[in-house]
């Protein structure tokens, strides 16, 4: 199994999956359950009730399924619009691309909204929509929170002030697949109808956990929206809940209880100190960018990500060359350029349960693999400028002081 | 976590989620990694193949959805089948009824050919269709080889002589969730059109594989049939087969390593000693209902099922008693009675990586709960039963001789 | 690794080492940490103090030392005794034989009081010598609470009621190898001076942990003992508990975490319960041999050991066979007859984390094979026997009521 | 348990206990099995026979204590020689004051041959006294190969070289703890009558096994050798050698399986890469340390050890609080100072199962450090060096290629 053995930890800096803590490995350590004895729904209670924690919500139904992110989509959308639906979406990047793509296939009308890649979404073309569109035909605003591809981060909240301020119905539909967990999301504050994210994320587990949030008019929605589903379909999930059985399906037993143990961990820590943590991340990522002398895909700092830095390579370069070289000298594996910045761009992801030195470990080595591939860096040049940051801002661990 | 802790091994013997063996929770002890590296589409290639093996098929193509069988029934139908087209469906018990319900929710029109809960499918109601059919508007026949509720097994090699006989075109869609890789499955012999199971049964995973396989004229079919699917697609994967990276959307790194582990055990025994120590398994259980003087919920031996054994308890007795006890008293798992047999059936999962001692702590238990509730059961009557057949039937295991 | 792998289970009914709850097997799943930081002397201190709750004491000092049992045994007796030191010992299978070979290799002078192997400790020969013993020339009594060999008992109250009726001033040293944690054992109660035992046993965690406790008299004893120690000298030990880091030399951060674990099972249960249990499990065996028409290996019921069943077999069966055959055909774990009772006897070890359908399993299988070698067993007769009385004596499992 | 957690990956660059890899983790993730059954003999066998590659011997025999490296020191020592015996012993360090320490309570005459802490193992005194000694009543000489409190390596073909040169029949002792597995050392070629090392170094396994070898002389001399042992007689053992069954008392099943899963890693990568790996990590921590304008404890080139590296620090600055401060803002586990040098040095673990990020990682926070506490360190600047010279000479991990 292990035919691609290198010695020590792989360095894991893609952008999903994430490196799982140890407690979370541990935790899932374990034989199947019967999900139908007493023990399986009261611990579904408590998950239920604490990964709403984590998207900021009080008054939202959360669920948990058996899926990826890419069926999340699914989830989010067939359960609040009907086939024909209007909605408006935003082209920024390779996961916005996909979601749109999803929501070409399953019927909507959708207005794309089309950024540049590197750049965020073009809210001034929202408002633009949404003023004339006076007859309410737009039935949903969708948009990815963190454009994984690109490295860009959109401001939620101004989603929100935008509908406020042409008091638009629209439900606003949010892929919070690489931020919820890492970045500061608020599915309250910000009137979010949907909100969604997989578990190999922030949250830092395995992949197999779709988690799906809906507001309670997202849930009314959902009475009458004729979108064909079934697998997805919330209903099902609903009825159970009012069971107290909770899942319609075989769970995965150990998802739920490695779950619990990601949270465990998201409280223990804080999720402000998650959020602020990813902050740190994310700033020396870019300062060891910029002293590398290279370009950060996302075109202005408003959109910076704190969960993934996409790195624009000079065109002599072939990004991809990097990813194949950091896997196979460095033991450290990379994100590679999608679709249109396929070979030009790089990506390191830096999010999940994931510390500073682990981090700096990773960019000493991008420092050597750019060497490699004939970019003229000065070695030590990023990890000064991300250190220097970095010993500024690292707080005692809480627990260890 | 254990707030329901006792004392030794859960003993699990629901039908469903079922015992990991410590091989596989070995392989999936681990972290992720990226799945765009060359190591993880090497692994899937090899799983692709071999899963193909447990099918029993060389021509077919696998699909291994990141969902349960709920999932993987609704891939099977969508990809194959257009809004309105005519199938026959039988009921003969609650997972029946929950695929034909899903049938129904995708709007196919479907012949429901129903059995009393403990029989088999009525195969010549399904001929006497066929016969009628000279049209050929019947598009699929879908059956489940195992029903889980009732313990009922379905010949369907009978199936395809039927739908030969009358050289009807109709694809045979097979739910083998509870039959593949632990009873007698034939695919390619038996010209199945589409088979589906899940990773927690007979393969002995945690949730989360929904593992469907196309024949080449299901695939075919797949390129006209007009049934909305996105995250079940099948031309997503085909695109990736192509590509050799295989995966459209994240995997979970962990069952893969998993399956993988799971098949290599499955291949040290051999698939057909597997098959056979589940008849043993499924005998012996039935010897013991029978010197219990209670009545399988199966009405006729050639349904019995090797996989799941429905016990009918006296009108005085409530079955959900039996498994709450069992739970409660004897730290072991016993599948409920569902809908109609709800109260009046417990179940004995025997399926997946366990063995003859184990089925006899089992049993041991059941004949003790027994008479917990009242039922005057001789205590060692089952198992004596049980035992005195396996002690003439169990074989050496081949590498200890 | 697997290549002798069978399916299911592997049926672990050896006295030692025993199965490991999964919830250890979690706890130990880990990676390697300083010994030095924090964190360990933090965790060590809650185990010192826990472990003597499992002792009954709370005047003794505990000493978790990297080895075995027999190492354990090594350091009681170094650390108490100088060479020449005339002890008293019992002999009265192969363990206690074996403690006695390691004290006369230690050069102490030992009075051996033999039994029959299936008879306990003569105690009446122990009050002979230590009346006509008027110069306290016996230093110390040595005797082993549960012979493993044979499973006999022997009564400790009854030595300490011994020694103080003949008001002697032996140090009284107990090899509690595998009784500590199963067996009722009260370390101050009965004026202990050095008990011990391993991880391997009754705490159901890997062997690794000698774990040996001193009375204060112990202590005392230890600093004007001259029998040579250096690994096993609690010297360095105390030196260490004093700086408040506890480890003279690198501990294994694994056991320790998987003994916490261990205790808090333990303490969730309840001492006394998981007492109560062995005796359950004991009786339940005893009376499944009685069933078959067996001898135990156990000549009066005063001595009949909780933890484990040494099961005569007639003489025209080898023993060793049905050991053999256990492994081969039903991965079943079953004891050897050791020395003088090889071929003689099989046990079955009922110890540690085990329930009570674990051991139904085990004695169904053990039916099976004693057909198998020829023994007129009516097959169920013996697992019948048990579970009427189980059925009768199981408690409900506290946390599920 | 986890109560001082911190978020990511504990950096652990300790001198052991090391980085256990996660093939070694789950090799480990199992029940345990009864150690007298066919499988844990086989298993045995082709440990004795692999750890014997590692030890560079053909004609050794091994013995796998379940110990530490102190009581593989106690085992070599008292299996070869005889109380009174004159031996020579280098004292350099920590660790060999600790094996003097034993050396004399063991009551062996000790020539202790002192070097400054930082400087090795003065062989010309050694040359001195073989010369002097031609009644040949020095009975071995006792050096530790790596000085782990120093990191100073000492030249063991010398040694030979010198016994040689003056046909000395001394034992040569040797503590390979820090070295064997990761430093050239050469059993057969130098003549070592002993060695040993423990599992938690080199090997990256837990601790629990202290691993010794001695040479046909060694087994000669351990016939007639009068020190009195018991639970480290290699006696016991060679009994069980001969009668296949290989355990005089139970082994950790763990750590046999975790011991052969880090020899396939071992030989997967080659022991001469393993070696050349570790020469890379010293010298690149080496040449880190220097760009930070610090000192080597090691005191010449000669000495350097590839394993461990000393960090002396101005007097200005007590090293214990870098190595609290590592550990609570930074979740870095660095070596404290020990004894003379306490307070003056800071250790760098660089040993196991490690690659060159990881250790990048821990220089860019030992940098952070260093600023934490005063010293006027340019960020980057150790990493920096250290990624000029590992840029030129990491190669390509085989497998990947």
């Amino acid at each position: 199994m292990d035919y691609v053995y290198g010695p020590g930890r792989n360095h894991l800096f893609v952008p999903g999956p994430v490196n799982i803590p140890e407690q979370v490995l541990r935790a899932m350590n374990r034989n199947n359950e019967d999900y139908r004895s007493p023990a399986v729904p009261a611990l579904t209670k408590t998950l239920l009730e604490d990964v709403k924690k984590i998207f900021k919500t009080t008054s939202g139904t959360l669920f948990l399924f058996p899926t990826t992110g890419t069926g999340a989509w699914e989830s989010a959308l067939t359960n609040t619009l009907s086939p024909g639906d209007r909605i408006v979406s935003f082209l920024i990047g390779q996961f916005s691309l996909l979601w749109i793509d999803r929501q070409q296939r399953l019927n909507f009308k959708v207005d794309v909204i089309e950024s540049e890649w590197g750049e965020g979404a073009k809210l001034d073309v929202l408002a633009a929509k949404l003023a004339a569109d006076t007859d309410h035909t737009i039935k949903a605003v969708c948009i990815v929170h963190n454009e994984t591809a690109t490295g860009v981060t959109n401001d939620l909240s101004l989603v929100r002030r935008i509908l406020d301020e042409y008091r638009h119905p629209a439900l606003f539909l949010v892929d919070g697949v690489s931020s919820i967990c890492a970045l500061d999301f608020r599915m309250d504050d910000w009137g979010v109808g949907v909100a969604l994210t997989g578990s190999q994320k922030a949250l830092s587990l395995p992949t197999g956990v779709g988690i799906v949030c809906a507001s309670p008019r997202a849930l009314e929605a959902s009475k009458t929206a004729k979108s064909l589903r079934v697998f997805f379909d919330w209903k099902d999930y609903l009825k159970f809940y009012n069971l107290g059985t909770y899942w319609p399906y075989t769970p995965s037993i150990q998802l739920l209880y490695g779950l619990r143990a990601a949270l465990d961990l998201v409280f223990e820590e804080g999720l402000e100190n998650v959020i602020a943590r990813h902050k740190r991340l994310g700033q020396a990522t870019r300062l060891a960018v910029e002293a590398w002398g290279l370009k950060n895909c996302t075109q202005k700092e408003e959109w910076h990500s704190d969960t993934v830095t996409a790195v624009v390579v000079p065109p002599y370069i072939d990004s991809a060359e990097i990813v194949r070289r950091a896997w196979k000298r460095y033991n450290l594996s990379l994100g590679l350029g999608l679709n249109k910045v396929a070979g030009k761009v790089f990506r390191i992801g830096h999010l999940g349960n994931l510390n500073e030195l682990q981090l700096l470990g990773c960019l000493a080595g991008v420092e050597m693999i750019l060497k490699d591939v004939g970019y003229p860096v000065k070695l030590g040049s990023g990890v000064a400028a991300a250190s220097s940051y970095l010993q500024n801002n690292i707080p005692l661990i809480p627990s260890r002081i």
